[in-house]
């Protein structure tokens, strides 16, 4: 089967072999993704400077590459040369979710703003009916197309798809969800995992001696320590020289008057120095500090605990189906979702997080809801929230 | 790979066995299938007569069933003896889940009542994180438990109990959200599939010639159209009579001040009869009816052209892995899947009709966001909501 698999190769540009062709492997290779993780850094960093529409994008085109490099592997390994209409299917499907996904996303930041164009008003008002139909569509097309003797390989495609989509769109919906909330939220943690590839490759490339799990020999206990507590050190850095930007701390509105993405906010308190006192063997003293810096080192310790867990997923499954890389986009580390591994659990994570622990309803938003009811129902609601205040003696009116 | 896999087999009671005994097959089936058809019919009003909370239940145990049978046939296409520790991966997953979807059900009717006892507010608060850190527990627990050699089987179950979960519990978690909106949302699609399934097979089997579909030799054009006319009437004169009651109509909302799950309300315009200007042939003609009619009649369509194919893929499946029925529960008819195959496609389909153009933000949900506030949010969005209404002329306090 190995064969017909796409295999990562570890092409590299002619220039560089030339220029390494004296080294020897291990360090040519670690010369090589040592270059292209400088490349990818530095394309990351661009991409912030452009801003939040421009992270989304992205966002965006990662998603689409992870997913074709999912699909193209349960092409092979179910050879489906005759498989009719399959990779349209599986495109089609890729296209309905995010137009739902994305249109979630939308219809809650701009909603207001489609909602002025008539024309468009029916995407926003209708938008789960519009997209439920588009799956329907999807999914009668997909019973359509069953042919005899295919159905196994129809029937695990349909599934290999569904769970590619589950992985990638949802996740990277997730993702944007995060952005919005600050570009904080999402740089923070994307970095960390970096950081704890990096730093676990680097320590166990120097001090690597005892294996950490079969599924990836060549992980060690001591990249995974040495690379957790650079990821909390760094984490804690980042996040302090970050904190100090509005640029990074606020969340991005659309503002209906200006007709365009804002950046702009009275910072909230998790990013304005806070007191603490810490009471230590007895003495108490008072540290001043940016309370993010313990959300920080949350996420950080996720990063670097539960992170690699994705890494040896992915291990397992390109084990399973006996591939060396997903791909072979970036010299010396493989296909884009090797780098990206890690990042889709950590994006849920995330905002698993935010919306646990950081975002509480506001009573804007409430109130914008209540608008939103008929004249007679804000009454009714008024009514009754007047009867409950004053039956807790929180007001009282007379 | 035949012989492993569950077999549905023609099992029936030995009493039916010998009264029967004298039949063609052909009938014998017939006079089984639609003892038990009735069997399960009365079964359901049963249990509508139950009230909310046992159709609830019900939902429950048929999605469980239901999540068992699918696993089951992978457990035998991927012949799982020695893989360690999967029934109970599976099991766990599907408890996860649940205690996620069930759980944001929960959070959004019961919880201001939940909250009130301390030692459970946390479980409301932090549901979500929860809910995640309990999966992160069987992510990490599946690619621990991967043993090498078994790789690409441990892999392919995993997907498989997540399509397993995606069709399963995210419907039944739709299927509880329609139940909420009011009785008549759950029992009026869910009879329509019954009566599309049964007058299928009648029309099938007493006038059907031309075959409809390669993948289900048995369904007819003359099934599928005359199932079609059929369930359109049956599901206006089914909604006819429902919407005389308000134990039907009416949304279930929990009372604080009863502790318990209430059915009352002053039926919304949807379930009292309006009045319609028909303009036919030139002539203009006033009917009375109830607007719910209308949305009986996209219902029945919906169930009668998009609803089978729910079956077809079913009977796919069920032909792609080799098995006959998903399993032998009811006499007839196979397992509890093989009856509500076309019920998940259905659920979704009310869940998005009524969130797009039914349910409207309700005041006392919004009352209970509300509550759910700091006291002096509540204050705040008090005095804010009373200033708007008296700038409005909706209320007058001085």
């Amino acid at each position: 089967m190995a064969k017909n698999l796409p295999q990562g190769t570890n092409k590299m540009p002619e220039v560089l072999g030339q220029a390494l062709s004296g080294l020897p492997d291990r360090w040519k290779n670690w010369v090589i993704r040592g270059i292209f993780t400088m490349i990818m850094i530095s394309g990351f960093c661009l991409i912030i400077y452009g801003g939040p529409l421009a992270l989304m994008v992205t966002a965006l085109a990662v998603q689409v590459k992870c997913f074709q490099e999912i699909i193209s592997i349960g092409y092979s390994v179910y050879r489906i040369h005759g498989l009719p209409w399959f990779r349209s299917l599986s495109w089609y499907f890729l296209l309905t979710s995010n137009y739902f996904f994305y249109g979630e996303n939308l219809v809650d930041y701009f909603g207001v703003a489609v909602s002025r164009v008539d024309s468009l008003r029916f995407l926003v008002k209708y938008h789960r009916f519009l997209s439920f139909c588009l799956y329907c569509i999807g999914f009668v097309w997909f019973v359509l197309s069953l042919v005899k003797k295919y159905y196994m390989k129809q029937f695990s495609l349909f599934a290999w798809t569904h769970v590619a989509l589950l992985i990638v769109v949802t996740q990277s919906y997730l993702i944007i969800q995060n952005i919005f909330e600050g570009l904080i939220w999402f740089i923070v943690p994307v970095s960390m995992i970096v950081c704890n590839d990096v730093m676990a490759y680097m320590f166990g490339f120097f001090f690597g001696r005892t294996p950490l799990i079969q599924l990836s020999p060549k992980k060690t206990w001591e990249g995974f320590i040495g690379g957790g507590f650079a990821t909390v050190i760094f984490g804690l850095l980042a996040s302090y020289f970050l904190c100090q930007f509005q640029f990074f701390v606020c969340p991005i509105e659309y503002s209906e008057t200006e007709g365009r993405m804002m950046i702009e906010c009275e910072p909230s308190y998790l990013f304005r120095p806070q007191e603490y006192n810490i009471a230590l063997f007895g003495a108490s003293k008072t540290i001043t500090m940016y309370p993010f810096l313990l959300h920080s080192l949350s996420m950080s310790i996720f990063s670097s605990v539960i992170g690699p867990f994705g890494g040896f997923f992915a291990s397992g499954f390109k084990r399973a189906f006996k591939i060396k890389d997903f791909g072979d986009m970036i010299p010396g580390h493989g296909g884009i979702m090797d780098r990206f591994d890690c990042q889709f659990l950590m994006a849920t994570f995330v905002n698993v997080y935010i919306s646990s622990f950081i975002r509480y309803a506001s009573p804007q938003k409430l109130l914008n809801m209540v608008y939103n009811l008929k004249p007679e129902e804000q009454l009714q609601l008024f009514n009754q929230l007047k009867d409950s205040l004053e039956e807790r003696n929180i007001i009282n009116l007379n």
